[in-house]
């Protein structure tokens, strides 16, 4: 989901992320126990929510703490994990994700005290209306109720991604992969006992364990409301194409960057490189680079030597190849999502060329401009449909922590807010609450009254 | 959707809503002609939404315009509809709602008018943040892109649909319900006659003529933003489950009113009663009423007589009958929105008892409590995970013209935002946009730079 998130890495098994195998007929329906269990989760989630904010703040630092004390059990738990994934022969790639060391899991516990210090998301005002003398109308933040959230082998999601939960006055229930399931109930139940030496209760986080709950979790609608999945695209596709509930989290992230005949060469080449290389599995890593006919050909030539000295293969259309590019694009190449040091290299003839390949291949996920004229990055600016649209810099920023958000719950490339990387923010919602000393409808209907509509401070 | 819309009365054909009849067994994929047709809005959109606030105002006060100056031709349509629909003997409600005359016409243009005079939901800067020096990320409101709004019988909702689209920036694909559907076409061709005398693009407004394809428009994934569905609750709960796309729109209104031991009773029963009889088909209007045990006799004793003369049919729990409720409520009463003169009573131990009964059939609409408690109205206003919580006043305030929003698209119950009655700010997003001098994520990872994360002015 984030560029720090070796995850979105496309070494993750494609078609049967976390035990969700494909084939399946159709995702079960969920158990009576599991209900019982999720509703026990929503009433311990709906007093959470009530907590102020000292007391969500406590019970995170309890979690930190419980962490802390519980650490050989959790670092013990997580080589079992590796012993079994040894035995099974698991992807290099899929036990370096699985593995906890001492400094990994200081890393995460000094992750979830950083949340712990986030500012208080909840009880925010954002509108105040006098809808009449006597009729004052308030809209306040107050959290999602429940998440479910569902990882593949990475264990150390599980604390970051609670105690983000916790601090908004979220319960959650947690779905771990397979490869890591004693890491992971090892770390919830310290979690658990962290929450009971707090005033919320250790109920508000519950780990799902086996494949049928996590497929039966998309089910839940009306217990759950935002499933969160932190895994491979093919997690997130099957994801939301089997459920109803909202999805935070997108699956496809084919960023552009345009280098304008205005632009900087030296500073274009810097910045196309950064967006390619800096973490090349990431979702704000491009994949097609745009060229003005103008500067194709000077911009190739300083660009050539220096992307294969970064290890880039480069991938042209016919005017690319013509100054140098050394293999030609393939129609499928415009739209894949390399996710690896693999670039395309198309000409175009102005702006308007550029606007197009991105309106056609991009998946409105973050696309940058390099130019020096100002005229230029404003229309672009302006006609790019992207989350994220940037001007003479990297695609690499388009992350949550990089925004100041203070975390990163993930980056969605759906239209509809949230959009782009999210934080704190995404984990909560509002409620209108409309205070009255007897008003009825029918007065305003009959012209009895009428209302003012008058903003109040917020 | 709205309590004023009538739309939402259960007369509406509950099972074949606008042609999408039962018994279907999926939806189709788009024809390559609608793809084309879904681009072209799409293209003209994107155009659109670089309009700046005056050019949009006059083009939807250009549509007004056109809407009298189609007037007759308008009327003559519609009569044609309603012959039609006398022929084929359509349920006298459906045909309210279909007719259309010279005073429904006038008002629905000077709704039209209203939306040109709405404040300008775009280029709003929600966030601005120096991440570094010469590294500024700054958020503001965009337009969705396209809507894709499903009517059932009503033409004057496709006028008031298409002008706050275009208001806010947005293209639409329109489909009407089948008997209207000679009233959509005649209204569609003034509308864009209206465009076409300003400066934005008549194609922004496409009108969906067959069943094929407001089934196939469930299917245009990243051509359209979101759905709008004006209609039955049959017909929203149908596109919720036939689409990847957000839907904006709930499928229930079930609402409780709660009467404290502390409430004045006088109060309560006004209260009470405008709740449920105001206009009963609404989404908003209240289908069960909560009484605390101590002024449950006395309440009943007061509300039995109101109720009668009200011609409000009561069920109650055994409490309730033993205290003169005439019918007993069945176990399937409580979770029943009858959108009718029926209201189920239910006598409760407490506060305690009334939040049980909420969670358990509330539908996360609107609840509200009378008491001359503060407490215990703040621990109700603090507990109920509704989207409207309202104290001493009725709940059919729950709407976005009493809220003072100027114009209402639906009212959600999903948690997620947006949440309640939805206003304009429902056809907005934001983007991220982000403007450097040369900044790549390279010398932030190797420690060179720093981010600052300064808040900026909005």
């Amino acid at each position: 989901m984030t560029q720090s998130d070796p995850n979105s890495a496309p070494q993750a098994p494609s078609l049967a992320p976390n035990g969700l195998s494909s084939g399946l007929a159709a995702v079960p329906e969920p158990s009576p126990e599991l209900l019982q269990r999720a509703a026990a989760v929503r009433r311990s989630a709906l007093a959470l929510g009530q907590r102020d904010d000292g007391a969500r703040r406590a019970a995170v630092l309890a979690m930190a703490e419980a962490l802390e004390a519980h650490r050989e059990s959790i670092l013990e738990a997580n080589q079992q994990d590796l012993a079994a994934a040894a035995a099974a022969d698991l992807a290099p790639a899929l036990v370096a994700r699985l593995g906890l060391n001492g400094t990994k899991l200081e890393d995460a516990i000094a992750g979830v005290r950083a949340v712990a210090a986030l500012a208080d998301p909840l009880g925010r005002r954002q509108l105040h209306t006098e809808l009449d003398a006597g009729l004052v109308l308030e809209r306040r933040t107050v959290p999602l109720g429940v998440l479910g959230v569902i990882f593949e082998a990475r264990p150390d999601a599980v604390m970051q991604i609670a105690s983000l939960a916790i601090r908004s006055g979220n319960g959650a229930l947690l779905k771990g992969g397979r490869e890591a399931s004693t890491s992971c109930a090892a770390i919830h139940a310290a979690l658990r006992q962290g929450l009971a030496a707090s005033a919320v209760e250790p109920t508000c986080l519950e780990l799902l364990t086996s494949r049928e709950e996590s497929l039966a979790l998309l089910r839940l609608d009306g217990l759950v409301d935002l499933i969160i999945p932190r895994g491979s695209n093919a997690l997130v596709r099957f994801i939301q194409d089997n459920t109803r509930i909202p999805v935070l989290g997108h699956a496809d992230g084919l960023c552009h960057f345009y280098v304008d005949r205005a632009a900087d060469l030296e500073q274009a080449l810097r910045l196309a490189i950064d967006s390619k290389t800096q973490y090349p599995a990431a979702c704000n890593a491009i994949e097609t680079l745009l060229l003005h006919g103008a500067i194709a050909a000077p911009f190739l030539a300083l660009a050539l030597p220096a992307f294969a000295a970064s290890g880039v293969e480069l991938r042209g259309d016919a005017a690319a190849c013509a100054l140098g590019v050394a293999r030609a694009a393939s129609a499928a190449d415009w739209g894949t999502e390399y996710s690896d040091l693999i670039l395309n290299v198309k000409v175009v003839d102005d702006l308007e060329g550029a606007l197009a390949q991105i309106g056609r291949y991009g998946s409105r996920h973050t696309e940058a401009i390099c130019t020096a004229d100002q005229a230029t990055a404003d229309r672009f600016l302006a006609a790019v449909d992207s989350a994220g649209v940037f001007w003479n810099c990297s695609t690499r920023f388009a992350d949550g922590n990089r925004y100041g958000f203070g975390a990163e719950l993930g980056i969605s490339t759906q239209t509809l807010p949230p959009r782009g990387p999210v934080g704190l923010e995404g984990l909560v919602t509002y409620r209108y609450l409309l205070r009255g000393e007897g008003h009825t409808v029918a007065d305003y209907a009959s012209g009895a009254r009428e209302f003012s509509h008058r903003s109040l401070p917020l």
